[in-house]
């Protein structure tokens, strides 16, 4: 039994409002269960130093949790003056999942910036920064054809994230943070809208996993992935 | 007439959500018409080093805006590994004024960590946090209270603060963005419940201003903060 | 009776030095009592990125206090590798406050920067800096003028600043470090040479403050400047 | 065919040298073909702060390269003043990986501090470190065990890895940095000497990957990790 | 002939001000033609922690500049957020030049900051700190003595420091700031009372120089160090 | 006797190995007895800003050692975030030895990157440093005229450097880490190929030295010297 009285295979409501706030040109609020982040995506017309002149976009991410969004105050990064490894790392990850779906010539020699700030954290909020993001992604590149500012549709694929792990022997899908303090192997899966693999990564938190542990929790990333692909593309159908 | 339509002395629509999100002691949502502020309260069994075995509290205060809070994505602070002056500005400038209202040795030896981080702003983002963060802050009370950790009420007074300014000639109430812009003086003004000042910051952005224009500001400003005050007691009512 | 003897609207002594060093085009030691600021202005044929092209010039501050300004030894903000949250709000204050006077467009595209560097504190630290670099300023500018550089005056209007607050209950003119440490509401005014405001800044450290308090200690200050301004008068005029 | 005309399963050359420098109680220098990383374990007879008093060790890990390591020189992270994030990563990836075998409480309390200095660099850097590093903590172990200082063994298992990835479609096994830059799907694998998974990271540079590639690596890394274990067993077991 | 009009032989004109600052236990002006360092002493009743519990004290320097000490602007480092190479390496000079004539174990286990601030700067900044923080430390020794928190004179020798040179091929005494950048060789000399020597660093800014050169200048040293000595000598003898 | 059983003249044997590592345009890793430093030279088609458009090139210099080179580990500086005194004061040494002997207008509108990193320290890193260094900047000068990006030779003499000091009152060449840490004066020289002298920094660490002591430990030193640019130009003739 799971201490969150989940199925094993079950995912915790997922809601995701766009238009979350009014001045980013994508801007959504991702609710996984009591984990929500604030996902906005804003086009800016520059590319780094060293895609200058190539004609092609980039897309770079960035994480952040306000200092409360956890049971114990944690401390303001900007007041530390340096991201933590954690960040750093969650945000690189976020920009590849989201880059592996963008045909970047198209977006022309721009760059769109995915800002993911967690507003309340209760697990999972790297692959629900990249859920959430893909839609407000969406939003953004909409606002470029609206705009004219581009005329082909650079977004090749769907791409939603879950993690998975294993409870007290049992693979289980989307831990929250009580689940994901407990359990020996946690795994993120970032996967496209058809199931292909985008991200893997795993880590043997206590015990050493197996090949049949890694199988029967990718098993459940797909069930999960496939569920969040389906709310993406319904709440997209709007408007 | 101002760019908002509104009368020169009309607060925008005032909104206070309590209990925003789980985690911390004291959380509110302050919504000034666009301006969107998360404020909370935490509490630290602990004190700065200046005041350790002197057996009273601190209360401290700590601002941020989310990149995309506006119009155009401002640098994110953490990654720039600094915060700016105005962002050190507005949270001393906070500290000080809930500081004003609270009897710090009635808070036994811990501190209250302010937090507020702006999740839209459309002007006035420092007043609204300290109105937002006087509930966030009696609602941590409460909880100390609540626990039997403190058995006196540590609070003197209600807390609020407005933006005023002149705009074209005329001295307004609670500038948005575009006013604030477009204003010769700006002030920013902090009372307590009783219409005392605890702080007066006003500039002259354009041309200087006349004792009279001060005085005019002044009364504008105690309007409004008869409302906000209001509106608090409204709020903490409940429940 | 004031710690340091003085009638409630009294001034400390006041002398301001010009040419108090080689090398700058503005250079100026002034004297309040035992404060001593080292203020001076420098010219730069540069302007920040965000006015270039314009042909309107810019003014910014720096503050510094060497480290045995004060009675116990204060950390050197290079050592430590970053500027305090004071240190960063004085600085700003500056700013504003001279560029209040200053008509930009006339300067041409250049910067002034003023640097005040506290070689001895005793309270008004800033509003000494204020006093003094607007004559460093005006030097500055005369040596733009003999140069044939700009052609107009540019200085609008002399400005100066004063501190005044509340010392047991009376309003006090120009607090030292023990006046301003004891008093209950501390404020610094900025005005211009006819005695308009350019920024108020009050803060109630103790007790909040009355209207007619703030009243009380707007003419104190305006006592205060009309006299600094015609110490700036007198100290300009020669050579 | 592969651009190192290796065949896909085949590693490049591996050589262990322990004790490559005097001072550390453990000191490796591990070469894969050109890769050449310095490993060493120090002990430090403290703990972080957040194990203080609990009788249990601690094992962390940093990395670095040497500027000129790579065929264009890169910045020292010592001179820009921060370490970069796929840095931190790599270090968090080194320290997890080694903390999977070893059983904390038996090390007492203190922390083997493990660094891996890439000398020259090309390709699989970072699983190196970890197979090379492993062999410098076995010899710092084996320090505490003759100074009798821990009277237990306490690593579990032997830990190794590799990289994996797909290259013209073909899996292919320990990437050089040519096919690395050429690859569509890369995969670090750390592996326990009985080939249980420890840590699996894959990312799609390119194309998404299905189930059945990401198990055609694993099977790959396994034949890497076994060889390198063996190599980790054979060079421990001399002197 | 010196751009300087000095004979080869001969300091420019030196003043040292005691008592220049209020606050500092010593505080020293020391002017050697138009360089002007602001030279202070503070005692601080801690050590650092490696010297903790072993009874004896420590003395340790700071340096800076005015932004405006020199003909050009140079940045504030507190805003820069870092001391430059110059910096440390002059500061660290400082130190080990004072150290070199102070008994420490008889300090205390104490610390002796010492500030050495430019305000005006034409070259020999750092000799001059050295030859004027002298003098501020026997003043904050002497206050230690009078406090009776020691009772036994731990300073065992004056010093004093000054720069030589060769300009056009001769070699010359107490460079200026136009001589120093014209110059090949520039050397900074530091000898105790009775004249031996604490330090010697010399470089050939153009070409080498040899050994005799080397000689010429070191006997030019002793000259002008001989009469620092007295003027310190002097100054001390007063009051 | 020297703890090292060396004879007071004689140097640590000394190896140098060209070619280390296969990146860098000149590599070469210098050993003197057990201090080893891998110094390369790298170029880099840009010069600094303050001598763009001047058509002459530039040299500079990185320093750094790895964290367990030394007995006791010591922090990285990159996760420090700072470069420490010694570092930054050891790599502008280096930097201003190697200036002194290269014809800058030669080299063209490029800067040489020479960076030392101490793979093993048993003292004299620094001197080691700089005498391997010039082995790298003639392999990287040979690069760029095989390349036939300059036409001429721009290295106008050898450079070399070795330490020498007060050890018992006798002066010894060459110090390890012992001898180093136990002498009264410690001085580093670097010197031409024809003995000319680049830099001297000589330090009382202990006792004031005298003249005398100066001249037999310069004595020394050239004894030193001489045969470190016999090995030197041995190591260059080959191939």
């Amino acid at each position: 039994m799971r201490p969150s009285q989940r199925q094993p295979n079950e995912l915790r409501p997922v809601r995701i409002t766009r238009r979350f706030t009014k001045h980013a040109e994508g801007s959504v609020l991702i609710e996984c269960g009591d984990t929500k982040v604030v996902c906005t995506a804003s086009i800016d017309e520059k590319v780094p130093g060293f895609l200058k002149g190539q004609g092609r976009g980039w897309l770079t991410a960035e994480y952040g949790m306000l200092p409360r969004s956890t049971g114990t105050r944690i401390d303001r990064e900007a007041a530390r003056g340096r991201q933590s490894g954690r960040t750093l790392e969650i945000q690189r990850l976020i920009g590849r999942a989201l880059r592996a779906v963008v045909d970047l010539p198209r977006l022309g020699e721009r760059t769109i910036q995915i800002d993911c700030d967690v507003i309340q954290a209760d697990g999972g909020t790297r692959t629900a920064s990249i859920t959430g993001a893909f839609v407000a992604l969406c939003d953004a590149v909409k606002c470029l054809m609206t705009k004219q500012m581009i005329d082909t549709w650079p977004i090749k694929n769907h791409v939603a994230a879950v993690s998975v792990g294993v409870y007290e022997g049992v693979p289980i899908l989307d831990l929250d943070y009580l689940e994901d303090s407990a359990c020996d192997t946690d795994m993120n899966v970032v996967m496209t809208g058809d199931l292909k693999l985008v991200e893997v990564q795993g880590t043997a938190e206590g015990q050493p996993f197996t090949r049949a542990e890694l199988n029967a929790l990718l098993d459940l990333a797909q069930v999960g992935i496939e569920q969040l692909v389906a709310i993406q593309r319904e709440v997209l159908q709007k408007d």
